[in-house]
C-alpha cells in the first residue's frame, strides 16, 4: 500500500485554529484557554515538546490577545521550529525563576480558564497559588467539542490511518497464530502498522482465549491454542492522525456459542454504526448497540461505553456513552466498539472508525473496510 | 556486558513504600497522598497502568488506612497483577459513573492531600468540585524527598543502569560519525541502549556542531561533519531504574578554543562531583560547577541547573539549582552536567550519575566510569 505523505499544517491553519478556540471560549464565558504540553499543544500549534516534564510549558489563548507559549529557556529553540511558531509570541523563563510569574501576566486576574486535561495538577497549584482569584475548568467540560469537528484535511488524514490499520489486519490474518505468544503477535501487529505508514504505534491488543475477556488485557506470554477466540485491537498515529480497529479472529473452527456471540456483536457494531447521523445524541449510539446486545441476553457482559473520539489522539471526545447528550455533528469521528466479555472464557469485540457526514442526508461513514466477519486463522 | 536481572520486588516492599508515603504525608501535616499513574504510582505500587487516558485511576494513600486503588473496572485485571496488589484494595468504576464520587469517601472532607506533580488537572479540578473543602498541594512541593533517597536494591539497579550506558559509550565511540545523520546516530544509541539491557529509552540525543549550542536540540537530518563537536546525551530505563549519560566527542582534531571549553566544562564537572557529600545544599552542587565555567568567563553560557534526580525515572528531585535548599543525604541519586553552550556553533556537557554515599566521611560516587577526556571519533 502507498500513500503520499499529505500536505503540513501551515502556520496560518494554526493560527485559525487558536482564533477557534479563544473565540470558543469567549463564547463559553471564559477568559481563556491554557494549552498543556500534548494533543491540545499538537493540534493547535504543531509543537511536540522534547519532553512532557516538569518544566512549565504553557500556550495562553484568550480572545484579542496574540497567542503567547510560556516555555523553558531551553527549549526555546524546539518551540520556535514549530509549524505554528510564526502564530504566537514565545516567552521563555530560565531554570531557577517561578515560571508561574511569567504565566500570570497573560492571564486576567480574576478569570475563569479552560485548561487542558492533561496539564500537570502540579501546574494547575502553581496557577491557582500565584492568582488566586482565577478559577479553571477542564477543556474536556468547558470545551469539549473543540477538537472533534474534523476538517477535510484532517478527515483525509484520519482515512488513511484506517486504510493503513486496515492493510495491516489483511496481512496479520495470514500468519500463523497457534503455538505462538500472543506477544509476539502483538510485535508483528506493531511492525505491520510501521510498515504501513504509523510512525507511532499507540497499542497492539491479542487477546487470546480467556485473556479475551479483559478488555484491555495486556499481551503476554500465553501461548495461542487451536480453539481459541481472539480479540485484536490496534492502532497508532499515522502522519499525526489516528487509527483504532478491532477485529476478533479465531485459531479453527468455532463453536456455535462462539458464532453466535461473534454475530450478536456484529449485529450491535452494525445497527450502531447504522444509527450514526447528524443530530442524534452520542448517547444514542451507544443505546443502539447496547440494546442488541441485552435483547441477546448478554448485556451485563458488554461493560464498556460503546465508543470514543479520535484525531490526533486515539482516545478523545466525543464519548459514545450513556449521559452524553452532545449532538453529532458533521466531521466527528469516533470509534464504534461494542463487546461481550464472558469471564474465564472468551471475548469478542468489533470496531470501526466512522465519521459523520453532512448534506444529502448525512449518515455515517465507516473509515475501516475490512470484513467484519469472524476470521478464522491458522 | 552480562547483568543477571534483580529480584523483582515484593508486595512487603511496596506495603513499606507505601507506608513510609504516608507516614511522610502525616509528619507533614497531610491528610494523605493522592498518587497518580506514572512514576509515583510504579515506585509505590508495581503497576505500570495499560495507558495514561483520560479515565481516573488513583491510589489513596493516609495514615493509618488501607491502601485503596481507585481504578476503572476496565482495567482492574491489570491492576490486580501488579506486584504491590496484594498490599491495597481496589476499588473500581465503571464506564458513566462519577469516578470522583467512587474517590471522595476515601478523603478526609477538609483534609489537604499530596498530589502527584503529573495528575491530570481534570482529575484534580474534579476532586475540588467534589471536595470543594479540601485542598491540594503538589508533591515535589510537599514531599520532595518521597523517592529520593534510594535503598541498597534501588542503587543496585541504578549503578546496572549506568554500567549499560557506559558499554553504550564505548561501542558508540567506535563507529564512522562522519558523512552520518544525526538521526542514524541517535538510533544506533537507542539501539545499544536496549542492547545492554534497557527496557525504554528515554533520549538518545545527537547534537552536532552549531546543533550542540541548544542543549534540548532533537536529532535530525543534520550531515556531521569533519571538524564537528558532538554533545551525545542518552539514556532511558534498565530494569525500572534509569540511566542518563552525556559525553561531548570531536571528529577529527579539536581546535584550541575547543579543547579549552571541553577542558573548563570537564573541571566543573568534576568539581562538582567532588563537593557531593551528606550535608551540603543541592544548590552547593551548582554553585560549584557554576563557579568554575564562571571564573572562565564562559558563565552566561551556561544555561540550565548543574543537574536533577534519577530513579523510577529520568528526571525527578532533588535538583541541583541555585535555591534548592536540600541537604543531600545519603543514598541519593543525581546527574552532575554542567555545560557551555556558544550559539550558532558548538556545545559541550559531560554527565555523571552520582550518588551520595555515607559513612567513613561519606561523599560522592559516580555511577559512570568512562572517560570524560574529550574523545576524537572518525
Amino acid at each position: 500500500m502507498t500513500t503520499g505523505t499529505p500536505a503540513p499544517f501551515t502556520a496560518a491553519d494554526y493560527q485559525a485554529r487558536m482564533d477557534r478556540a479563544a473565540r470558543s471560549a469567549a463564547d463559553a464565558g471564559l477568559a481563556g484557554v491554557l494549552v498543556a504540553p500534548g494533543p491540545d499543544l499538537v493540534w493547535l500549534t504543531g509543537y511536540h515538546v522534547p519532553a512532557d516534564t516538569e518544566r512549565l510549558t504553557l500556550l495562553v489563548l484568550a480572545a484579542g490577545q496574540r497567542p503567547t507559549l510560556v516555555v523553558p529557556t531551553l527549549e526555546a529553540p524546539d518551540a520556535a521550529k514549530a509549524a505554528g511558531a510564526d502564530a504566537m509570541t514565545l516567552r521563555d523563563w530560565t531554570d531557577g525563576k517561578n515560571p508561574y510569574d511569567v504565566a500570570a501576566p497573560l492571564l486576567e486576574k480574576s478569570g475563569r480558564f479552560g485548561v487542558s486535561d492533561n496539564a500537570w495538577a502540579m501546574h494547575l497549584l502553581g496557577l491557582q497559588k500565584t492568582l488566586p482569584d482565577t478559577s479553571y475548568v477542564s477543556l474536556t467540560e468547558a470545551l469539549p467539542m473543540l477538537r472533534a469537528v474534523k476538517d477535510a484535511a484532517e478527515l483525509e488524514r484520519l482515512a488513511a490511518a484506517g486504510a493503513a490499520a486496515d492493510a495491516t489486519y489483511e496481512e496479520i490474518k495470514k500468519v500463523p497464530f497457534a503455538g505462538r505468544k500472543e506477544i509476539d503477535l502483538s510485535r508483528e501487529l506493531a511492525d505491520l502498522l510501521r510498515r504501513f505508514g504509523h510512525e507511532q504505534v499507540d497499542f497492539t491488543l491479542v487477546c487470546s482465549g480467556p485473556n479475551g475477556a479483559n478488555p484491555h488485557h495486556a499481551p503476554g506470554d500465553r501461548v495461542i491454542q487451536d480453539g481459541d477466540m481472539i480479540v485484536l485491537d490496534f492502532g497508532g498515529l499515522k502522519d499525526g492522525y489516528g487509527s483504532d480497529t478491532s477485529r476478533t479472529v479465531h485459531v479453527g473452527e468455532p463453536t456455535a456459542e462462539e458464532r453466535e456471540v461473534h454475530d450478536v456483536v456484529r449485529a450491535a457494531q452494525t445497527a450502531a454504526c447504522d444509527a450514526v447521523r447528524p443530530g442524534i445524541a452520542c448517547q444514542e449510539v451507544d443505546r443502539v448497540a447496547r440494546k442488541v446486545i441485552t435483547d441477546a441476553g448478554y448485556g451485563e457482559y458488554f461493560i464498556h461505553r460503546t465508543g470514543h473520539g479520535i484525531g490526533v489522539t486515539t482516545h478523545e471526545p466525543p464519548y459514545m456513552i450513556e449521559g452524553e447528550e452532545q449532538e453529532l455533528v458533521p466531521g466527528m469521528c469516533f470509534s464504534v466498539e461494542p463487546g461481550i466479555y464472558l469471564p474465564g472464557r472468551f471475548g469478542v469485540r468489533i470496531e470501526d472508525i466512522v465519521t459523520v457526514t453532512g448534506a444529502d442526508g448525512g449518515g455515517g461513514k465507516r473509515l475501516n473496510a475490512t470484513s467484519r466477519e469472524l476470521a478464522i486463522v491458522g
